[in-house]
């Protein structure tokens, strides 16, 4: 089996000649042999057997470096090899040579930018981890300045966020309580850091990044809304002034402690201050989607809030009637913390356990954000390589006092559209961070809470992408479960819940697509060669006596069996109704082999099955187009053999040719 | 969009004038429009949007009752759907109609072969199962009652099997000890055997059982070899005579143990006995090998073996030289042992647990053989309403003191090859079990152990099928892998880990398939409108300026991204050689969507990121031949809209001729 050798219209193999004996010859009139498209000018190509080695090489390539991130380094000398390896690892080498006083003004506008919506947003993010607010500043000083140096997205803002704070504070302390054990705690929340960045750092050296495709599109919509919820739910304790709150995240609970603490709970003072800077903070956020070019508008919005509500507690004294304030943030820099993280003991494992948790949700959320951009910018990002960057940046930040962090959303999106061209702006950003720390925190004290907790609601609320939501809904009903899940199960149950829904879901649909694969009848376009569905083309009429069946999925051992049972149900319908109509009965079964991209030995056996099964019914097995590697295993099986090779042909018309020589003088 | 609209070849529709602005009208000269493959005369259907409920219905449909066991069902009047009904849960009352004497004759003497096939074989695997010999007359004697009743194989032989009996010897075994408690064991054998019979009935019952097809073929090969030479090694225990035996059943522990007891253990007159009579057996089986008719001798050599060498212990006593012998089978039928079942307690878990495995294996076996017999007779199986008749089976085992039982391999051929017609030939040998244990139990005292551990080796040497493993390589190197992996797990490690082992490798190759499907490079076939792989078909053609790529696998989340970049570094690729060669550069990528059956909302991302990509490299995204289902979701999602419906062809072959109107003179 040759492919090219019967390239000339006469030159036919003794193959061919075998395949001629099933037709009658004459019926192929020379018209037809000279037409644009003759038949049996090809056969299905058999393509050279690969060596195993080679095989193997293939598949772990296009399995772990499909993305090819060593192509630079090919056929250059050794030294430029090791500039290249410096630079893959540090990308800020590359790009930091064509740095120049342009880009570094779009960098440090977006940067300051940042930076003013970064630092309200940490100090409440760090009591959604249960940590005291330097922390959230911590972990917006040190990762962004380690990404900055290894990262390669351009746009990504790294620090704190809103789902990771939330995770992993309901994570911890269902360990250590934070408020009987903070030195504790806060122990292991630095253990989870770490082991967050470790699992990061080594899924990318893995190349294992593809992983984290597994969360899909349709389940992270659903559980950044129902994590948005829950977050701003938790918000109600300092937006209320609640002083009893419940340490459950579902919203049965949360409503439980708000309308039992109704009557002698809630004050006032702190409800109206909250209020009216909520709305204030939400008509800013309008500005901002109302005009691109005010984006500025709802990144400031929260510094000035926190600034004027600030001085506005500092004159009035409100905390003496029972606002609560921040109190204290401690002066300086990040405090190392090498020596806190649990190397050993029970809290070792358990801190190793979260971190892997909140560390493949912070990868998700980052890697989302980085490809998000990079394709609107239109340059590449190499996953496995921004997932080292990650968990060197994490590792690095468990040491210094910084607990999880990763790409924020909100401040990705200001980052861009406030102009930054390189990860410059994080360092901007970073270096106002550190300002900060050293200089200002003191005047935090007077920060009320409430003004924190209208911060962190105005910001979850962009998570909640009702629009996606229902793009879903009408795309994929399948996903709209997967997306409802995790919604529902983030928010009646808890954060790990809804992970653990979404991801079921999603693997679910996986395995019944694997196991229910699609087999549809296909009929003739008429005037055309070309067979299609019949459901999809009404047009398209059937061929008497034959019945053509496409297989829309790989033959693998969880569908071989039902991929057999439903050709013959097809084939028994189709007889049943001819015989209904007194039509001649069916002779030849085509399968048309297109999408079935490849076969196991459960699809050989289920086809040999098949194969029994119609000559019992005196029934023809006929293979259209099978693809190059279920050719391979046809032969290899020596199912091809069996059937015979004349029976296996390139495209569906040349099959229904053979099989119905009358056909060729009808048209 | 309708379909049928433009089948007159000058009737085009508004949306094909669109189309044409596209290409050079004249260029489409008259001859080529009235040629036999007319372009544009037909456009992608988009078929009618189905109601919601019905497509869920169908995916309910497909999913579970894909056989369609309701369909004779069917505008049958009341009584008459009663009557079905009752015979679809006992179909003897469907074929009993029609039993007569020719088929009871066949029956008859399978239904004896089998028998005195089946009885040393019971004394034996009860042994495996640490259980009393009676036990597994037992299992013989009620399970085939029910079944004969209840299932639909007219083919396979029930009773208790090796492996099944080595799975639940070696579960039941790490919970309690069955020498020191033999009670407490036996008890939680029944509870387990329950469990076994409820999961079977549950996954029958609720038409889950499509669930077993997931260990896969190469699996089950791999696994019952392990099996089988695990079991095999057990019997050295009676075959050399050593009294203290390891509990372990890897290969490391069990060598250990003989080679420990080398000296001082083994019993000479033991190993005579046993190796003469095992020479004996393999003989048989070998006569019963070469010529088919001779397919009784190896059925009854097994039952000559155990009267023979009785006769022979009895009269020479040499169970007084240390030849184990079997020395007491309990008289009588099965006592009730639904009191005995662990219906509370901490055992109950445990029970149920172990019941849900064993369970599984055994349905594995007994459908894998129901449907072999059933493809060779050619008659339909309904898995489902099979794992019902089994589960109904083993949970009145379970109360009628018999262990877990199933179809058994080497039983079912004896009975087919002696030319069983219906379940009856199981009553038969149910009545001759019946016998045995009422009266000739006694004369089992004498049998030595040795030839039960013969008559056991030479059973499960046959599901050594070293000839499928070598199939299994040439076919598929993963299924390979898997099938070794689960060999090797029971061989070295255990049964369970060998299990896991498998259903592990099978789930990881039904990930890497969704995760990175195969895309193609299609070129022109000469002289023909067909594009295939340029791989497969080496004398296909590239078309100048246009980059064709098949995508093989339906687009999902697990799969989107590196499908986008898959089909980027083509691109890339492509337009590297291009340059290098001066030639003109990529103008239109079309995406042959033949293969992709299905699309979700990470999909359509995903193109639509492709789709932004290709703008800014000036390349134009073109579609052919998306499906039902893909061009319903394009359209849903407004990706049809983005991208221009006209940029959306029924085929490779029309999409090529809009992009390169030059060709269409060139030929």
């Amino acid at each position: 089996m040759v492919n090219n050798q019967s390239l000339s219209p006469m030159g036919h193999s003794s193959d061919e000649e075998l395949e001629m004996k099933e037709v009658d010859v004459t019926s192929l009139s020379s018209s037809h042999r000279h037409t644009e498209n003759l038949p049996y000018v090809h056969k299905v190509g058999l393509p050279q057997k690969q060596n195993l080695l080679k095989e193997f090489k293939n598949t772990v390539k296009e399995t772990f470096f499909a993305d090819e991130p060593l192509r630079p380094f090919k056929d250059q000398p050794r030294s430029r090899k090791f500039i290249l390896g410096v630079q893959a690892i540090f990308p800020i080498l590359e790009w930091g040579r064509d740095y120049n006083l342009t880009k570094f003004k779009g960098d440090l506008i977006a940067g300051l930018t940042i930076a003013s919506l970064c630092i309200p947003q940490d100090i409440g993010y760090s009591k959604l981890a249960n940590l005291d607010p330097q922390y959230g500043l911590y972990s917006s000083f040190v990762p962004p300045l380690v990404y900055a140096f290894m990262g390669s997205s351009r746009d990504i803002a790294i620090g704190p966020v809103a789902v990771v704070s939330l995770l992993l504070g309901t994570l911890l302390q269902d360990v250590i309580d934070p408020t009987k054990h903070p030195a504790e705690y806060r122990r292991l929340a630095f253990t989870a850091t770490f082991f967050a960045g470790i699992t990061q750092f080594t899924l990318g050296f893995l190349r294992l990044g593809f992983l984290i495709d597994f969360l899909s599109h349709a389940a992270i919509v659903g559980f950044m809304a129902g994590a948005a919820i829950t977050i701003a739910l938790q918000q109600l304790k300092g937006f209320l002034g609640i002083k009893n709150f419940t340490k459950k995240t579902d919203i049965v609970s949360v409503m439980h402690s708000v309308w039992g603490s109704v009557h002698h709970g809630w004050n006032w003072q702190t409800i109206v201050i909250g209020a009216a800077f909520l709305g204030f903070l939400l008509f800013a956020k309008y500005i901002g989607k109302k005009n691109k070019k005010f984006f500025w508008v709802p990144a400031i919005a929260p510094l000035i809030s926190v600034i004027l509500s600030t001085f506005f507690v500092y004159i009035t004294h409100a905390e003496k009637d029972g606002v609560q304030i921040v109190r204290h943030i401690k002066e300086g820099i990040n405090p190392p913390s090498v020596k806190e993280i649990y190397f050993t003991g029970e809290y070792l494992a358990k801190g190793f356990r979260i971190g892997i948790v909140a560390g493949m949700v912070a990868l998700t959320e980052a890697i989302a954000i980085g490809r998000t951009f990079a394709s609107m910018k239109d340059y590449q990002l190499d996953g496995n390589k921004e997932m080292v960057a990650l968990g060197t940046m994490n590792v690095v930040g468990s040491m210094t006092s910084c607990y999880v962090a990763t790409g924020s959303f909100s401040r990705s999106a200001v980052n861009y559209m406030a102009g930054c061209k390189t990860a410059v702006s994080n360092i901007v950003m970073s270096g106002v961070v550190f300002l900060t720390l050293e200089l200002i925190t003191p005047l935090f004290k007077y920060t009320p809470n409430a003004i924190l907790s209208s911060i962190i609601i105005t910001a979850v609320i962009g998570l909640i992408d009702y629009e996606a939501a229902i793009l879903i809904w009408k795309i994929d009903k399948f996903d709209f479960v997967a997306c409802m899940g995790a919604f529902i199960g983030v928010i009646f149950a808890s954060v790990e819940m809804g992970l653990l829904i979404a991801i079921s879901i999603s693997f679910a649909k996986i395995l019944l697509q694997v196991t229910r694969p699609r087999t549809a009848i296909l009929g003739n376009l008429p005037r055309t060669k070309v067979y299609r569905n019949i459901q999809q083309y009404p047009g398209a009429t059937k061929v008497p006596g034959v019945l053509i069946v496409r297989v829309d999925s790989a033959i693998y051992f969880s569908n071989s069996n039902y991929v057999k049972e439903r050709i013959l149900r097809w084939l028994t319908d189709e007889e049943q109704q001819l015989k209904a109509k007194s039509l001649p009965r069916i002779q030849f079964l085509i399968v048309e082999m297109s999408p079935v991209t490849d076969i196991d030995t459960s699809g050989i056996h289920a086809l040999e099955e098949l194969y029994r099964s119609l000559l019992k019914r005196d029934v023809q097995l006929v293979l259209a187009n099978p693809g190059q590697v279920v050719i391979d295993k046809l032969h290899a099986s020596n199912f091809a053999g069996k059937i015979g090779e004349d029976k296996i042909f390139l495209t569906v018309a040349d099959a229904v040719l053979t099989c119905t020589p009358k056909m060729v003088e009808e048209p």
